[in-house]
């Protein structure tokens, strides 16, 4: 009885998203979903691109998830983008239905990229389509290398691999090349982007795989 | 309809939790709840706190709760101790009822502790009471020192903080008055241990802790 339950969640879930996927195609809107670990870094992460974006005369908005603050979207408040903050109340993932509700307090028309945060998890956000044109994998080197083989569905599931902290790597006993190797045993396709969390965070790459992503977006 | 299960679920879950601590209380054995996020350094914990054990000759066990290999189990094969694994397939989080399994497997007449090494996750871990006396809370400096507050219940659960990875402190911008000040507005009483995840982990106040809480198991 449980599995079926859950089963009926799920397809419910499922057919949110197709539809707020649609929605983001007819607006334009690209829609990218950061997952990783408490503390990888997605929120630094977010004040970076954002910045970055904004000079490129971008327009972004974010949605927060959080099991219980406001902490991460206070962070994001000095941009003067739109930020819907979602508190999941001690779930451990966002669904399609808060989504579309965040969704439709946004001005789609006046926006190039929603930026989702997901809540601090490598298990259950990746068992959720939310909508999003991509899943991002973000992971840190102070998490250790083993994270890929240990949270497989993730790194199968994401668009691309953010590899933060590199900064600190030095520091710690992270095997950079057994990390390669499981994140290409598991995802052929998807890019890594390499980035510091404190100073250089060295986003271009980054950025310019947005902008590609967001143009694809746009044609489509 | 959800919500009903779920409280079914739950209810079960607890029942079985305190069948469990009642088995572990005749049996004289304590078992603690190891809860952190990925590459908080949990397993490297398992790893000093077992070799301590050893020579102190308490007899310890490990029940690992891992999502999708047995890695972190391998990595603690060298003690020659008897552990259990649980793949999860996909779940966040262990339950009282795979723990009731894991632990019908071990001679407990013959064991001191029982560490189990929770999935790694800040959130679901939490909620699910799994027959343990202790609930521990790892997080490492590298993470921030937003955590408490992100993820308060698990600190309002723990009867113990470990703050791992303190060696890499000086190349963050943890703040440890917040973190401190935040744990102690959600947990007055629960003490912190200070570990360094490489070199000098400094587990002689926790294992101290371990040992009057052993201590109290045996005389109640």
């Amino acid at each position: 009885m449980e599995i079926t339950v859950m089963k009926n969640i799920m397809g419910a879930n499922e057919e949110k998203a197709s539809e707020l996927r649609a929605l983001l195609k007819d607006k334009k809107v690209l829609m990218v979903n950061l997952i990783g670990s408490p503390g990888a870094g997605k929120t630094t992460i977010l004040e970076n691109t954002i910045a970055a974006l904004k000079e490129k005369n971008y327009s972004a908005a974010v949605i927060e998830g959080d099991v219980a603050t406001d902490r991460d979207a206070k962070r994001l408040q000095r941009f003067d983008i739109p930020i819907t903050l979602i508190n999941t109340d001690g779930a451990c993932h966002l669904e399609a239905l808060s989504i579309e509700a965040s969704l439709a307090g946004l001005e789609l028309d006046k926006i190039d990229i929603v930026f989702i945060e997901n809540v601090g998890n490598l298990v259950c956000p990746a068992e959720f389509d939310i909508g999003e044109h991509a899943k991002i994998a973000v992971v840190s080197v102070t998490e250790g290398d083993d994270k890929p083989s240990k949270y497989p569905l993730l790194f199968r599931e994401a668009e691309a691999v953010i590899l933060n902290k590199t900064d600190l790597e030095k520091y710690t006993n992270f095997n950079r090349q057994s990390f390669m190797t499981d994140v290409k045993n598991l995802n052929g396709t998807a890019p890594l982007f390499e980035m510091a969390s404190m100073d250089k965070p060295n986003i271009e790459p980054w950025l310019g795989w947005l902008e590609n992503k967001l143009k694809s977006v746009r044609e489509s």
